[in-house]
């Protein structure tokens, strides 16, 4: 299973540089989501990530296409409130595109549209959304039997959580504060790592 | 001289179109410089701007470069904070550039760097600035002698200090929350326009 880490949009260019450094070796895919940075901040993210050894191909920038655009970077993930999958995909065929879905409908809809990947959450209670029901593991079972494109499950993915999740053609996780704001988001992620790991070893003893 | 109206970022989408609607016919560029509001809600500003007779040609996007791209609209503004001018004159030569500036220095290095236009500001106290001493008139007239592109004022600018900038070959005024947020937008915009004419007329007669 793919884990994606998501940066939370609370730390600065510093700290947030610093942690993913130290981790990129162990995830699939960090998502670079920052509503209230500038254009420069976000590009002096890329840049020291680059430099020190991310691989671009594991960037994913939330919501900027012209970031991703104009620096190369091969994947964006689009919120709901951003643009039409159609349009981007037209604009640059060879982007991967993947999109924030909160519904069966809006999964099958954004498959259709040529979605590359759909997130979809938040599946257990989360810090980050305290006044919305989550929307449960059953929800999240019935998108991945629905689509072909692989489904990304976030919200509130802890170690202890993570085998409820499994037999059910998942495509990874994604998670956010559990890792970028733990004092040891190397030991956090291991602790995912090793809890997905388990999940894979017992779906295939059964 | 050129008068552009740039948004506040403190209306909802239907006030704001409503307000452009009354006033694009009198104005020469509309910025978009709405830094809270998701990219759908841009993108319907603009939406319903070109479904009631808004020209493209009159629309500037601030900031959101892919907005531009993926709409085709022919001009972007780029605060400091933004992409570096040449990166994006390279992806897209066709593109108008405006950048906002703040002292001669910066001036004449957006010039270098190919910009198109300059927004240099603030001339006079603003509300919007209310800790920031505004940069005076002397700097305006020192920017408009040093560089070849056209150079916009910004800042307090209401009729009554328009005379203020008379002489010293300024290409046009841009105003914001004065016309933008003005009980009578059409009003506010006709009293500059008469307050630019005169001071064009003095000028010609002396």
């Amino acid at each position: 299973m793919e884990i994606h880490v998501i940066s939370d949009g609370k730390q600065t260019v510093c700290e947030l540089t610093k942690r993913i450094v130290m981790i990129h070796d162990e995830v699939d895919y960090i998502h670079i989501r920052e509503k209230t940075k500038s254009v420069s901040e976000i590009l002096e993210i890329v840049s020291i990530l680059l430099n020190n050894g991310v691989p671009k191909s594991k960037l994913v920038i939330n919501d900027r296409l012209d970031v991703a655009l104009l620096h190369e970077i091969p994947n964006v993930h689009l919120p709901g409130h951003s643009f039409p999958i159609e349009k981007v995909r037209r604009m640059n065929p060879d982007l991967r595109i993947g999109r924030s879905v909160h519904s069966l409908q809006e999964a099958i809809e954004c498959e259709k549209a040529g979605a590359d990947y759909l997130l979809f959450g938040h599946v257990f209670p989360t810090n980050s959304k305290p006044n919305l029901a989550p929307r449960g593991v059953q929800q999240v079972a019935g998108i991945c039997q629905s689509v072909r494109i692989p489904v990304i499950a976030i919200g509130g993915i802890i170690p202890n959580n993570i085998p409820k999740l499994s037999g059910m053609n998942l495509s990874g996780i994604a998670v956010m504060s559990y890792v970028i704001a733990s004092d040891n988001p190397k030991n956090a992620l291991q602790e995912l790592r090793l809890s997905l790991v388990e999940v894979r070893n017992r779906e295939n003893t059964v």
